[in-house]
């Protein structure tokens, strides 16, 4: 038997993030100031995150150390196995093709999304932080920051868009575990959800109102900050510790991936994924094929246009330069709630324009149907955004049968589905339909851009 | 940093399980049938088990080699690493007492029940079998036994308690994504489900009748057999993988237990985990405590007789010799549904009676303390079942403080707790009572026990 696991000695696990920055051909337009038009400055952002923070989204170093406290937290769990899935194989009866995952739902929130909630909390608590404030949708990334904001003994305060707190209880319950504070959005704690709730008092929130409040929480107490979970360069750049392992795996077992396949909701578990190995492309010509999954829904990429846009549906953020639908867009309701943004980070829009990698939206049936096959053959069932990457690395081995060539595979499994099996339930019963694309909604949301920069 | 996580070479998993009876100082009683009285032969099992679990069931053989075919799927996710909970040391601000966990969680069930169901199904479809038919109370056993069955392209059919069936949607999802059909029982699928319904169309079932309809289901054709997820000995032969690998883990960096807790509820996964051990104590005398913990609610070990007793509560399987509460003792509704069981299997049960292994209950609010703790310093939400176990581990941290003695325990967490995070919320809420042990009820219960032969 080809050995199934790979595994990576916890003393090879990689003490530095890399800074694709430093690499990029074409240099990242700066954000701007949404009133004065003006790049922001350090200054800017000071209110909402921590220092070191703002100095790593800034910088152009290509290797950023991983402070040990954090990789004392990182080896909970980390390094995390890729994983050769044989038995997906057979099933698809491929002989010159290999597929490998990155399983990421290891991890205490059973996503990736830990890599990133930790450092952030690290580098608060070094300042004196003593509460993170932030938003969650589904629930993974608000999960995701209670677990870091119990490791380092900080409070975390978490506003969670009302319609899942109220049908997902079980990740709410989950950030309670660990000692989060959990609002259902709007709530009466904040200007903009009184405002809210005394217009409808049965608002059923928005991730956009969910930012609101706790970006208005946060600016009210010098050692309380905000906390975001993708988009941003240093989010991204934290992610690359998946790929960083990945590279050292199969150096293990002597292989390298021709094709690496990642859903793209925000950008960061593609980014941390993909970029180490974008990085010997950029640094020595080594090919590699960077494939990002978007929803059919919510088609930034291949249907977005590259503008300046806001990082949120409300408009507080600085403005970036992204592949937008347009920062009020609101994607059909699909179960891939983390895929459901309207833009995708400045880094991944910059590397798609330059051709640097792909992207390619699928629909959501077809990524349910690709996942149970997963799970029926490899034993995890995955979560609904990680079920887009299989199915587009179903898509790559028809490609390859066809052109008869051999090729490597690899993909990551961002997270477990566990959580999300309603979605799985909706699907057997017939329940869920493809995600259309709402087009006119689109073109109604690019018109707010009209006022912002042309790039 | 001290090595956190100690994995195992795949070329490493044990080729064989280890069966206890081969050592053990006081041979199994037989197990009797209970119209004769007489010891049950091999034919009397036939209609419901594959020959060679049955071969397996009585072997006194000390190894029994593990087919390629499940060594090939045990791969999925064996070996399962063993941790070393250094932060939940550090929370307890122990020096030179060291805790080790085996985490069985990473199964594609999520718990140690695959161990057992993988083997199972594999033996009946050597036998021809086209389906198989089981029971399940909270879920656990069903979700394993319907993830074997999708491995090996065999049918399965799972009776699941209705109260549960409607309570904890997320198993019986689960169940179905492996292509599992789950029915609520009392079903009018059975004569045992249409009798009941026709009485009480209401039932909300119990695991007692589950096993009836499964068994009736399983007798009425050839090709169909059912299966059981603890209690009998080639189940728990079947979990002495864990203990196995646990040796050879331990022995690459240097260690040995001094304790081993585990929870019980029929008694597998406290024997996979200790068994293995405690082999070494009955051929050389190499000391180590094992440690049984089971809740108040339900104490068979520490308040139960050692007498013959149905496996069951319906009363359908032979009688065998085991601590016991009586089959008709219905336990306080608490969240540890894996240990809500009124026997212990034959083998714990005898190594109990002969001091080899001890026993301790625990009350279900110390268990849920216990689990937050845990969850909060080693990131992994323990299944409320496995959350005895680390009560217990507490309680050995203490005694080995206050006796100024250096230990090293090592306890099973035979599953997380993802799935049962309702749980959490009522301890959370407050609306969790200790487990209280319904005295009055346990000794009518075992009063239809007087006609049986004593031991």
């Amino acid at each position: 038997m080809n050995q199934k696991k790979i595994f990576l000695d916890e003393s090879k696990m990689p003490k530095q993030w890399y800074n694709i920055q430093a690499d990029m051909p074409t240099k990242l337009l700066p954000p701007l100031h949404p009133k004065t038009m003006m790049p922001v400055t350090p200054e800017d952002l000071a209110a909402l995150f921590p220092k070191e923070i703002i100095k790593q989204e800034m910088s152009q170093e290509r290797w950023i150390d991983i402070p040990e406290e954090v990789r004392e937290k990182y080896l909970i769990w980390r390094p995390t196995p890729l994983i050769r899935a044989s038995n997906l194989e057979k099933f698809l009866g491929v002989t010159n093709i290999k597929i490998y995952y990155k399983y990421e739902g290891t991890s205490p929130a059973g996503s990736h999304k830990p890599n990133t909630s930790i450092p952030q909390v690290y580098y608060s608590k070094q300042e004196g932080v003593k509460k993170i404030v932030t938003e969650t949708g589904a629930g993974q990334w608000g999960t995701a920051l209670a677990i870091a904001c119990s490791m380092f003994q900080i409070e975390s305060e978490v506003f969670m868009v009302k319609i899942s707190y109220n049908q997902k209880p079980y990740r709410k319950i989950m950030m309670n575990v660990f000692g989060g504070t959990v609002h259902p959005s709007p709530s009466p704690l904040t200007n903009t959800g009184r405002t809210i709730l005394a217009e409808d008092p049965n608002c059923s929130g928005s991730l956009g109102i969910a930012i609101s409040e706790a970006i208005e929480i946060a600016v009210q107490s010098s050692d309380t900050k905000y906390a975001l979970g993708s988009v941003l360069n240093h989010v991204l750049m934290h992610q690359t510790i998946i790929g960083l392992e990945c590279e050292k795996q199969f150096e293990s077992v002597g292989d390298y991936p021709d094709v690496i396949v990642a859903p793209l909701g925000g950008g960061s578990n593609f980014a941390g994924v993909s970029f180490p190995f974008l990085r010997h492309q950029l640094q020595s010509g080594k090919k590699v094929r960077c494939v990002a999954v978007e929803p059919s829904s919510c088609p930034k990429l291949t249907k977005g246009e590259f503008r300046y846009d806001f990082a949120d549906n409300a408009g507080f953020t600085p403005l970036l330069p992204m592949y937008t639908l347009g920062h009020n867009f609101m994607p059909a309701n699909t179960h891939a709630g983390g895929l459901r943004y309207h833009g995708a980070s400045a880094l991944c829009s910059q590397l798609l324009k330059d051709k640097l990698i792909e992207a390619v939206s699928i629909d959501q049936l077809e990524c349910f149907k690709a996942g149970v096959i997963f799970a029926k053959t490899e034993g995890i069932i995955p979560a609904p955004e990680a079920s887009h990457a299989i199915a587009q690395v179903f898509r790559e081995v028809e490609q390859a049968k066809k052109e008869g060539k051999p090729k490597t595979i690899l993909f990551n499994l961002c997270g477990h589905g566990l959580l999300d099996l309603q979605g799985y339930q909706e699907y057997f019963d017939g329940k869920l339909q493809d995600s259309n694309f709402k087009e006119a909604d689109f073109h109604e949301s690019m018109k707010a851009l009209d006022s912002f920069p042309k790039i």
